[in-house]
């Protein structure tokens, strides 16, 4: 399956328990749509949110992000890891 | 010690062999300044790199990117994850 990071842009003062009660909102609604979530990254100064996931396509884990209330600015598939 | 993720944004067609061989650079220099890079993921279409590490700060990181002959567009510390 493939792997995708979104990226958000504009989440600045994020706490770790919004970061959690957000990540975990995308958990409960994800196999919905077959994709799921793996880890999430923030920066609470800048506002960037970067977050792993593997689903059937990128729009397939913007939907769970929008549904669950955040929608990400960039969805990136990332095939090339190492 | 702190995490940081780094973004690369111009590595358009960026190959495995050449994120590999990359990412080695890093690790091969890494202890210089501290830092240990984790993992790395890239599209190649569009040529974002998201590269996460723990290190002192985010200079350290940078200046093993440069010293590898890739420097970073943007380094965020992330310390808030789930």
């Amino acid at each position: 399956m493939p792997e995708f990071m979104d990226v958000h842009t504009t989440m600045q003062g994020v706490t770790a328990q919004a970061l959690t009660e957000a990540h975990d909102a995308d958990l409960a609604i994800q196999d919905d749509e077959g994709v799921t979530f793996k880890q999430a990254w923030a920066d609470p100064e800048s506002g960037m949110v970067f977050c792993l996931s593997e689903g059937p396509s990128a729009e397939a884990v913007q939907r769970i992000h929008e549904r669950a209330g955040h929608p990400a600015d960039h969805i990136y598939p990332v095939p090339v890891q190492a």
